[in-house]
């Protein structure tokens, strides 16, 4: 059981969204391509939709200017072992990992993402905070078609792609193993994630996202923020903070969107398991 | 991160057929269907395709009796909770762990299963031959059919039951996230396994399976030996041993039957992971 490999890990998730953490605080171990596919394999390795690597801020050269603010940064990386900018549910378990490890105590701190600087606040309960930042749309006609359906859609950018479809029934837009066709003109040059949404009472929507790239998946923090943003506009709701429920498959997240324009994505986070891993590569 | 329930746990795979071994050798803890559950959730637990329980037989009050002839005993779980008799894969990482661990040191030991006592023989290289015991045909005529076509079958029993379907090339079956139709007037009363075979070469064969209650798997302990106990009599192999080697999608697997009939199963035993899983339940 005792290789010269054997790393530390622990593993998490997000209302479904699971990720493998492994702690590099210095920097040092850094995390190939192969064994992050690895770790997220599901049969041979341990199994996540993505792997959160923690530095501290300072050991990620192109981000060091930011450790004055962000003690920690969060070097996200796809099951693929490609990088992406940001992911709100990967986003809370890595802060309930912080806290729960004790590298941090505040309630309210900074993170360092590709994505930039997020401000998260922990609630004592496991329920944590995420300021997603701004979303924005654009004058485009999208459609969206599944399942022998065709619903026009809203794009919302928040900032990675979406297209927002409000549907009857979740049911409508059938199985999602295959992307939904979008024709968008060229709104969305690399693809989009798609959203179908059913509201469900007073700002609370029910949804099921298609992942870009990835497929149907359980939860979608950038996702649930886009769809409150467009059910918001969709119910003409003015005034200051307003808050929308939105239940995905894996649970339930809360958005609040305030009157600066913010979007807060609210919701649990899990640590699971804690231990070492035996890293063949 | 420490909670009253946290308890230790090891991962493991055999040609990608994956399990969570959790040691309980007074056989104290027990564990519940949901527990079982929990552990196998790809998502909000650890993963597999099952639970090994690890406990002394002599703590396994139905079992007590074979405690002399064998000290360890594998509670075998499906991931639906439910028990199984006997799973080869699995028998592979429960004996790679009892040696990994220090349980056991020589190389050739008896462990108790609900399907009997089983024969397990250990490599350097962690390889490992589990005696699988006999197989049997029946009189039947057995029809499969799956992607639109249709074949004839040889129900083998190994003990449990196989549809051995012989095709010409492994994508004929075509999607199989749905159960193949078999007909076989009364053989199967609780359904079957089925497996679509293609020879490859002398005493070599590939293979996927649809197992029964699962879906397509990686591989398909019983499912090997009872493709090569039909493969033999399918080429007319007489004579002694004869050894079979049998691609499954998860990897390589070899078949030996002796000449007093029984199915020697070999293959690799991974253990990639142990650690303290947090226990929600």
């Amino acid at each position: 059981m005792t290789r010269l490999n054997e790393i530390p890990f622990v593993k998490g998730h997000g209302t479904g969204n699971d990720f493998v953490l492994i702690p590099d605080l210095d920097g040092r171990r850094g995390l190939s391509v192969d064994q992050v596919r690895w770790l997220c394999d599901r049969r041979r390795g341990i199994g996540g939709d993505g792997v959160l690597r923690v530095v501290r801020t300072e050991h990620m050269p192109e981000f060091a200017e930011w450790s004055g603010i962000a003690e920690f940064f969060m070097d996200y990386r796809n099951s693929d072992g490609t990088v992406a900018e940001m992911c709100g549910n990967g986003a809370r378990v890595f802060v309930r990992y912080l806290r729960a490890t004790g590298l941090i105590t505040d309630d309210e701190i900074v993170i360092g993402t590709r994505g930039g600087l997020r401000t998260a606040i922990l609630r004592g309960d496991g329920i944590i905070t995420i300021d997603m930042g701004a979303a924005h749309t654009a004058e485009a006609d999208v459609t969206v078609r599944a399942n022998g359906h065709e619903w026009s859609a809203v794009p919302v950018f928040a900032p990675n792609p979406h297209a927002v479809t409000f549907i009857e029934a979740l049911s409508e837009a059938g199985d999602l193993s295959q992307p939904p066709e979008v024709r968008s003109g060229d709104l969305f040059p690399s693809g989009t994630n798609v959203e179908f949404v059913v509201p469900e009472g007073e700002r609370h929507v029910s949804m099921r996202v298609h992942e870009r790239g990835v497929g149907e998946t359980h939860s979608c923090g950038t996702g649930a923020c886009a769809v409150a943003w467009a059910a918001r506009r969709r119910d003409g709701v003015e005034g200051g903070d307003t808050t929308y429920r939105v239940d995905v498959p894996g649970g339930t997240l809360e958005v609040t969107e305030t009157a600066a324009g913010a979007l807060l994505l609210t919701g649990p986070a899990d640590l699971v398991a804690k231990g070492n891993v035996l890293l063949p590569l």
